[in-house]
């Protein structure tokens, strides 16, 4: 009976393994080459596969054997025991969503992305907003669909991307975050700055760019037999297993470090999934759908890594010669410290490690708001430069660089922001733990970051999502999770950059 | 009972035409992109996909529902029973085929299009031999299923590229071709050569390849907004439908007008597929199936118009200012009759126009004793070799200038050589029709192809799949298939361009 229903289980995931096959290549198409006339009917061509997808997870016969395994689940060997749980879980979450939502969901996010792209090319908010509305519809809806006893409202979707996680923990931790922070870069702006900078406002050749980007891919050892990188409006990665794993990145000539910190993040992000234990192909557990946990990942290598005086010790030589007109005078020192400079901007992506987390906060307030109905969609780009002069103190020149900056609204991720303050937490956590067992810093200044890569492989990316994230944490921490790495990491690094001592 | 019988069949058509958007766009990915270690799992995705597929075909109450519409096709609007008329005849086809066999097959050309560019660039046929054997006894099952009684062999396949062509009509129509081709092919071997062509001979950068290609696009009116261009190892055009067009390019920089000549092929077809009517969007007459006459197109505008003196008396100018110093002084005349010169070679998509029909033959000959068994794939380089050497008269260096060149076997394409030739005679027939209307040798000379592109929308691209081809050649140039413009076409080029008179 066990084998039978077995049988049924395996046969159903190989097609869905199948169709999330084609959505990853479909929408890497759509996001870095598509023609912009085909993304109506691409659009469509999403939504009939999805809900040839939910056909076959809302199947009688298919629930019945995700059914009948878990609750056989201590007769299944380890692997195919987890497997089970988390499938279990997700099943139960989507069977109590109508099939009708689930299809207009996929369609919507389909078309919204290209109109995204559209409005923050032309800076035109309402390009995208009747798109925006629909999706935060949608969402509000299945909302009311998920909501238990014990998870209401925004909670709902915060534990969907990192489980157990809530407004109550995430408004403590971002409380103490404040707390901790604010002082720190108050103290910091009200410090006079000596390093000359005008280097930074140089053009710098977009070739040369992904010249050293291609680099950058070689010290972070990255696999491009077994992936490829490209460039797309947001940068990202995505896998669909570790043989195809995907990364993009985007070149400003009046930004050159805006790609190298990019490409290092992404690689992050990409490394994780490269080195995904072998064992885990073809199952459910070969991804790692933890976000906190992944963005631990590509944030580690971007800042603890990438930000470091000992990994430009090494490696700045090499950017010199790459700019040598541009960069063959200035020394490593002040290189250094324009990486690091703390200074409340307008781009997330573009923020400093101290000022990351508030941009993180507004994010997380206004989905809250947005999902209680406190604020309308066509309110945002008020809302958004409001909060941007008062987190941050500054002024919005446009919805291009304000509400339109990110994409993920546009793919139907609410909830998602705030995981990437908690990955930053993860990865300071991380980088304590990696302290004792061996030199660290040194290590980032070796010509490639294998020892880095092979701590990581150990103690984390080899489990995918074979092991539950807490317990990742956990066990290769020591303890759970606890914020005081994080703000020691920063509160140390930055009294030392601007000598507040 | 005719309506609900019509819901059942659209419900499937939207599926099977979702799968089979995901099927282009994978492809793609394959040829263009994908890294070399995902190939293997591609190959497993494509074949559920293509399992999921067949049983939307093989499911009984489609079957059902094609049939019932087909035996009442009277009752229905024209266009919808010219559909399903189409529909009927391939599912005819399909049924007769195990699911086992197009579950192995989906797999196998998958895989073994990757295997067939790594032997390629390495130069080894062993590397490709496995997966094309595979393939070959593939082909000759599935023969054996389709055979009818007026059906047999070879001729199977034949017809499912081009209704109706036979064995019997082929090599009419080969025989005739030879029987006036190579006397003239003879005689232009016995002239004395006087064109200097050592600037053939120079390295061309491959960033000006592509810009020149860019602007060969621009002046062929291809529309960027619905589709793309970029490079694989074997030029090729694929379509989702008018909105999302694709072709690609290969450059070599000992070859320069290789890739300007794949370029306006390939954007002859993409033009064709650019210019369907809007009318048949999302049926299942919105590309076109007949491949004599799509390859009539891309071999009119490549051979026709790209290789006329009046094309290049307008566009020569621009590429002499792209490669200043290679053609700065190089004459039209020299250019023109460089890119026209008659000569038996290695290669056919580099072959000219003259001698191309007989690189088209040895295949032909090749492919039915490959299918007859009078050929296995272990000997097919020393057949190869063998019939070059008799046809053209050439050495073949090696497997990747020989029986490695074309990509064709790779994909299960046996039986779809022949229909090159048959394009290449159709575009002179729709040649002689299109003067009776204007000055088309003028209009070659235009800054751009509008009203050629224009003559053909009208008299052919616009119609599809929604008019037999025997129809649109017959509407188009008032007669039935007659292949003496051809021959009279290549007779007085060729007369003139060696002063043969």
């Amino acid at each position: 009976m066990i084998n039978e229903q077995k049988k049924k289980y395996l046969e159903t995931r190989e097609k869905l393994h199948a169709l999330n096959h084609a959505f990853v290549v479909l929408g890497w198409d759509s996001e870095t080459e598509a023609p912009i006339a085909s993304h109506d009917k691409r659009g469509d061509v999403i939504g009939t596969l999805s809900n040839m997808y939910n056909d076959l997870l809302f199947d009688e016969k298919y629930v019945e054997s995700v059914n009948f395994l878990y609750e056989n689940k201590e007769q299944l060997e380890p692997l195919f025991k987890r497997e089970i749980e988390i499938v279990k879980k997700n099943l139960d979450s989507t069977l109590k969503l109508p099939k009708e939502l689930l299809f207009e969901n996929s369609v919507v996010c389909a078309k919204a992305s290209p109109a995204w792209v559209e409005a923050k090319t032309k800076n035109d908010f309402s390009i995208f907003a009747p798109y925006l509305e629909k999706i935060v519809d949608i969402q509000r809806q299945m909302i009311k669909y998920l909501e238990t006893p014990s998870l209401k409202g925004y909670d709902v979707l915060l534990d969907q991307y990192e489980e157990g996680m809530t407004q109550v923990k995430y408004d403590e931790f971002f409380n103490l975050l404040k707390k901790e922070l604010v002082p720190l870069i108050k103290k910091i702006s009200d410090k006079e700055y000596s390093h000359n900078l005008a280097f930074s406002k140089l053009k710098y050749s977009i070739d040369k760019q992904k010249q050293f980007a291609k680099y950058i891919a070689k010290v972070m050892c990255f696999d491009y037999d077994r992936g490829l990188d490209k460039e797309s409006e947001h940068p990202f990665t995505s896998g669909n297993s570790r043989y195809d794993v995907r990364l993009t990145n985007h070149y400003y000539e009046d930004m050159f470090t805006s790609s190298i910190f990019s490409m290092i993040h992404e690689l992050g992000h990409a490394t994780f999934e490269q080195q995904i234990s072998q064992d885990l192909d073809d199952t459910a557990l070969g991804g790692c759908s933890a976000m906190a946990l992944h963005e631990s990942q590509s944030r580690f290598y971007e800042n603890i890594v990438g930000r470091s005086y000992e990994f430009w010790k090494t490696h700045y030589s090499n950017l010199q010669e790459t700019f040598k007109e541009e960069l063959g005078n200035v020394s490593l020192d002040d290189f250094y410290h324009f990486i690091n400079k703390a200074e409340c901007s307008l781009i997330r992506t573009e923020a400093d490690e101290l000022t990351y987390p508030l941009h993180i906060m507004i994010r997380y307030d206004i989905e809250q708001k947005l999902l209680n109905k406190e604020v309308e969609v066509k309110d945002l780009p008020i809302v958004w430069n409001k909060a941007y002069k008062e987190y941050l103190g500054v002024d919005v020149p446009s919805d291009s660089l304000g509400v339109l900056q990110d994409v993920h609204w546009s793919g139907g991720s609410f909830g998602y922001f705030p995981t990437y303050a908690l990955g930053s937490a993860y990865s300071a956590q991380f980088y304590n733990a990696m302290k004792k067992d061996f030199d660290v810093d040194s290590a980032f200044g070796e010509k490639d970051l294998s020892k880095i890569n092979n701590w990581l492989l150990e103690h984390v990316h080899k489990f995918g999502d074979s092991k539950r994230p807490v317990d990742i944490l956990k066990d290769a921490t020591g303890e759970e999770f606890n914020p005081k790495y994080y703000i020691e990491y920063l509160k140390e690094k930055y009294t030392k950059l601007y000598n507040l001592k």
